[in-house]
């Protein structure tokens, strides 16, 4: 089998809750992580609770596939939390889907997280070596075990108090029988947003997800607050003393949806904006401008915009690629990018072309887009990137695995644009990535993918042979 | 369920065939329906043969669903066809699925087909009185029996004897076992071209697929021209004399796939033409041009070219929706739109907005799309259509079913607009549409779904009663 | 996969139908096919009439797999005709499945069929000379073709007319929009039973299932008669001349369930005869009476009746094999019969044991039975078998293959003992087995799988190289 | 859906473990638990272990349908243990299949349980006051908590710590990445034995796949044994104080298969001399024998020997049933009794029949039985239970559920008699249960479920509102 996104990066989760005494909680959930699916393909799941009971329902592949035949049973609840998972190979257990739903001291509370605990190795040894058993490689697990640790007494006090002792960077929707309770850490750094349709209270990684159910934005979580909504509405606590924020910019750039507004910043308009300063930035002309579809759409647009050169459509992405896909025999490997991509060859057959991308991983689709470009008789080909190179790894959610793979880490962009095979290469600036993101404090964004400016002071865990599948009890799929 | 693409026209099928010494033809087989898969999501079937055996594969589901499976236990055959169908409810019969693999006196043959016989009805009403029976409810089924009975020699010299007597829109590909055999109606409705890679032969509905498959273009099998590919290599028989030709133009406007090249004639520049057309042809002014994803969005581009005005997305598609998605209760019937489309807020707010679709059926899904667009703020909505107004049903393999649901049927353009909620709008004008096509003799199309103008004399057979599903043995699905 | 079962007989069908105003024809059906689960185990299928449109679901597997989601959509239907298929690999096409739902001049028709047609492949001959396609390898194509292209008026004549063609075994069940209609071949090989319940009518090829549905025992459908059900009740014709009569007396010896009655014969009586025959003809002493379970269980406790030797259970046999077990590595192939049978260790260890069972086919299953039974420690083994050898195979719907491999063809009653391993075997005469169905004319039997008097006058078709799968047009599974 | 025995006891589970260099240790648990299949047909697992990485399959359903896909890739291990997990409605949860694999402060541990704690609530209270969460309601992840918390030194030793702290009936299988252990309870309320074949070492909840493994039985292991199974090969450990032992009686009167030898004592043996004891008991006379198959066959063959009354066949099992099948409408539920018996009207017409099952829990389908009877025209039905009545529940692995559904807990066996309808009726006596095992110390065994003798002193938990879902998480299945 092919994935055929596999050099992207991986958004590692979305998350979403809903508490209504009027709607079909269960199906909204479904609803709403359908439209949250960008953010995960490999597995979801919903916990519902209808006060007395509370069952969870998870599953490998899309949401419509895990749940179209669970759905109809799902009924006559009040509180739902769901999540969607990531694509990958290595971690793709059944054992790791979420929400996890567990009987402790207090009763009965389901999790799911987004984002990624920087100390949780730290604290997983901490606890196994008080007595506590791990049955699952999710840092989610990690979390539950000091909730239920701990001496305080309510159900809030007792997550405020287990947050005190986990760092990284974590977007929770939690359950228990009769509240729901959504939390985001004090940097911010992954999405999390209020949303309310009569008396019905949502909570959602992305707006996208409020306007399918058909609930207002209310507002975003704030860093550090904890919000809890029961039958006597919603009530916020801060958690954490103000710290720096750090909220991902690569939710802008690539992994949110564009129709989602984050912190108060249309998606769309950062992206259109990082194609007007690429335009600026890049000084490219050319005969047309063309996307890699669908990601680098928006800057593309925007570069038309800015350079006054037309935008049109040059590649045709087939729609119909399962995850599954099987893969062609050895001798037609190129053939795995044609399945997913065609030049049209009356739009760039004898054209200079600026090509907009969001980003570049490891270089090798790129490298054959350009190659069937040509093919197709293009011209020139001056590429753009609506992102700069990205030359380290990731600690907060996102799966860039190590930085070996990261061909930023390694070449410099001359080098790369020969790796390539383009005539032209620019990436944007981070200066310039600042100025797409006006209704932002730029300095509040994290850029570490960047720069290295890692936000949190990472502790020894994060050496070079320790890496996400460090919990992990499985050999990787043969 | 919802069927989230009720509201277009749906192609009746695609079909592929391959005759090679060299390659896995199943596999290539396969990749070329995955290229053609926009032809049909409904099933998927491929023939397969060495020489010897004769086998087939058919299933309901994406080309993917149906061969992941069993693609491995298809290797070492050296001719294959294959075909995939379109989704809709009423005929989605198992054994409706294609190719046909039969016994006659002639040996085995199998066939796919594309497109309708005008006169299926006549003949198999003759052939049932003669005493044939018939197992399905499909055209091909008809053709074949006029093959067996046919009491000439050789297969090639039976078939266009059976040729003489349909009528009506048709593309076949045949395999025995040593033979590949490509048929396109003397008219020409529906597109077969022909592709070579090596000794390798291919036939396909369109020229994506001789992409996806890594095979070079030869050309297009003329109207009226049958070819055969042995080992000998290819022969050609023109079995019709030259009648006046009439392809179909929905091709160009919606059914094919832009990267495609049909009769000479780029898809995309043909789309992208329409756009700039519609902008000369309405006169809209605007803020912005943004198009309905994905069908709409070549022309807009074409029509954001011609007007100056900028092309931008203002609406988001999600792309993970599936065939079988539960549909949300009742009350809630207003979702179905938003599972597949999503406003971006920030884009539309306050403006002015030229959106561009690519044609009206029943007109419901762009009423709601407008009401999306009004909700998300926006001050102006004047709608394009890069097709004239469909006002009578399509005989020639395409599900427009009966005319009662076609809204131009009833409606004037004004009517439309007050229906749809749009501040204007405009259709292209058939005169517009035929400036779209330069490569192409613009009086050799069929214009019958706009202008009634249908080039075959249609019996009796088309009356109010009569529909697709005369066959049909079954009741539909509840 | 192993199949378990792969050195019995297998037999080919069993039918079932209901005409009822009154009940869930469907379930009806569903039922009554469970209870004939015994005569096939590969595939099974409904057809439906609610007198208006006509329905089949067909698959492979049991009938639960088959219908346990189908079946909630299956109600509301007055006529309804079942069919379960024999598993044997060959032939395990889902094209082959039946009951057939086909058009004609005539209207709609369904047919399903127990036996085998001795002169089908002449007549499949003489059809496709006509020009008639065929899409499966099942007679009951050959049947119902020739219904279509019969010149009598209404269906009754129709089938009549066709029947005067067809030589060979068959019990058919049709259907078609208003009729129910069953019929038993002139010879009486396979057996078929009238039932009712209030005004409804049943007809299956045992009695057991009428037990199962509740259904009173009306009368066998005799030898050359069509019985037709319709608003108008039941009518009979006798559409052939009395012929000698040949029902298969194998059904008693084992492939009918001893619950049934077939043609005033209890089905269990004769088992429980045979092995008190068995006692008489074999003189055979022994500590205690054991069973091949569960098919030589009745004969074993007619031995032990009329001998005065205990029985006791010996061997115990594992219920839960499924049709699809994974066979064991190559070295660990004596499992097989390990995973089906386990002999008691305290029950045989040092006795004398009379072991009988219904029959030997290629004898390898009862050797691994000796041997394990010696590892047990069983002194002696006394082998009693309640049937002749078989040494020719059956051309009436049994799936014997090719004479090479019954061990009766080439081998004497010494060799075969020594082959297997026991210390005497014994096998029942012929005469012997002629005393065992008392309620019978003991010549009115088929004995020819035992002596070759074929009962039918065999054409050259049934020389050495053609076997059923003449039709198949499809390579046997890898 | 109907449960077809669901008028009897469900054993909880069955054990299976190997250790091997040479034999495929995934491929030897499936054939391992397939003969164990009785024990249990909800679930099954298997975990695996190449020493370094350790791994679980778990599912719903049959072993077969669990492993056929699976099997394949489990190949190339060393040590593996299993599980299959009897079948009722309210805690079919796959979060509940066994076995457990987790990660602690010793590493990777996998645990397989058969039976119940009886302090299981008391822990779980303490342990979940000291901050431990659980995931599943399994007694297993109790335990596995408990040696996870040891501050001993040696895996071993943590396992002894641990065992000092439950009570009630377990044997377990655990597997470290080095070592195979089972355990047997103190009592010895559950079986569990050792096997060998060459230098590879089974451990079995019964002999019988021993048997279908081709494995030599070694010896049971003892009450308050631990054995150790490693490269130095097996060790053993007393972890209790010699107890007086209390197996289950239950095991030879319905539980193990026939097949199996446990403590000594064939289980056939036990059931025919139950038979022959019953005979004696109840003095009854009739024509026949006959027995409710497949449980009351051995003992109803016992019958017949002792009284001289000859054993036949009268009634017949469908062997098809599946455990999901489709249940009859409302006014056919009697068809359910038919679905899975039928009685042989040419065997019991007029005929005074003693009927032999092996135990009465409600009564109901002991009712239907007699019913058929008495319609096939049984004159006098004289009924014989080859067990005591059943007036406790038990609390040792035995899904008893509560007292109330046990017909024997609130009725006379003269109540009995006329709520069945039978003649007569006898049940065992404990004095004559206690002369059928005399391999064994008949005061060794547990008989509480029939005078209420609990050999374990029941705290507090046992009380009316406390049942085995206790920790069920999870409403009932609609």
């Amino acid at each position: 089998m092919i994935d055929i996104d596999a050099n992207k990066w991986k958004e590692e989760c979305g998350v979403f809750g809903i508490y209504s005494r009027e709607e079909d909680v269960a199906m909204m959930t479904y609803l709403g992580l359908y439209a949250l699916q960008h953010r995960g393909q490999e597995s979801a799941g919903i916990a519902i609770t209808d006060g007395a009971w509370m069952d969870v329902t998870r599953g490998m592949g899309l949401v419509n596939e895990v749940f179209r035949h669970q759905l109809p049973h799902m009924d006559n609840q009040y509180i739902a939390i769901g999540h969607v998972r990531y694509s990958t190979t290595g971690s793709s257990l059944l054992a790791n889907t979420q929400p996890l739903i567990v009987n402790y001291s207090g009763g009965k509370i389901s999790l799911a997280h987004n984002g990624n605990l920087t100390n949780a190795t730290a604290i997983r040894k901490r606890l196994e070596e008080e007595g506590t058993i791990f049955q699952t490689s999710i840092d989610t697990e990690v979390f539950v075990n000091l909730i239920a640790r701990s001496r305080k007494a309510a159900v809030e006090e007792k997550i405020i108090d287990s947050l005190g002792q986990i760092e990284g960077a974590y977007c929770l929707t939690i359950m228990t029988e009769d509240k729901l309770i959504g939390v985001r850490d004090p940097q911010g750094f992954r999405p999390l947003c209020i949303g309310k349709m009569g008396d019905t209270w949502v909570i959602s990684s992305e707006s996208c997800a409020l306007d399918v159910v058909g609930a207002e934005f209310v507002r975003d979580v704030e860093p550090g607050e904890m919000i809890v909504i029961d039958d006597n509405g919603l009530r916020s606590y801060q958690f954490a003393e103000k710290q720096k924020r750090a909220s991902c910019i690569f939710e802008y750039i690539y992994f949110a949806r564009p129709d989602s507004v984050i912190d108060g910043q249309s998606v769309h308009d950062a992206r259109f904006m990082m194609g007007r300063v690429l335009a600026r930035e890049s000084g490219f002309k050319g005969d047309i401008v063309i996307s890699v579809p669908d990601s680098g759409t928006t800057a593309a647009t925007g570069f038309a915009y800015e350079s006054g050169i037309q935008f049109t459509e040059g590649l045709i992405k087939n729609r119909y690629i399962g995850r599954t896909f099987i893969q062609p025999t050895q001798q037609k490997r190129d053939t795995a990018v044609r399945l997913k991509l065609n030049a049209i060859r009356s739009v760039v057959e004898g054209k200079s072309i600026i090509m907009v991308d969001d980003s570049i991983v490891r270089g090798t689709t790129s490298g054959k887009i350009v190659k069937m470009l040509r093919n197709a008789g293009a011209k020139e080909i001056h590429m753009c990137i609506s992102s700069p190179p990205i030359g380290y790894p990731c600690y907060y959610g996102i799966d860039t695995s190590i930085r070996k793979e990261l061909i930023a880490a390694t070449k410099s962009v001359e080098e790369i644009r020969e790796f390539i095979g383009a005539d032209s290469l620019h990436f944007l600036s981070i200066e310039g990535l600042k100025q797409c993101v006006p209704k932002l404090n730029c300095d509040d964004m994290c850029y570490a993918c960047f720069n290295s400016s890692y936000p949190v002071d990472l502790k020894q865990e994060h050496t070079a042979d320790s890496d996400k599948y460090v919990f992990e009890q499985r050999k990787k799929d043969k």
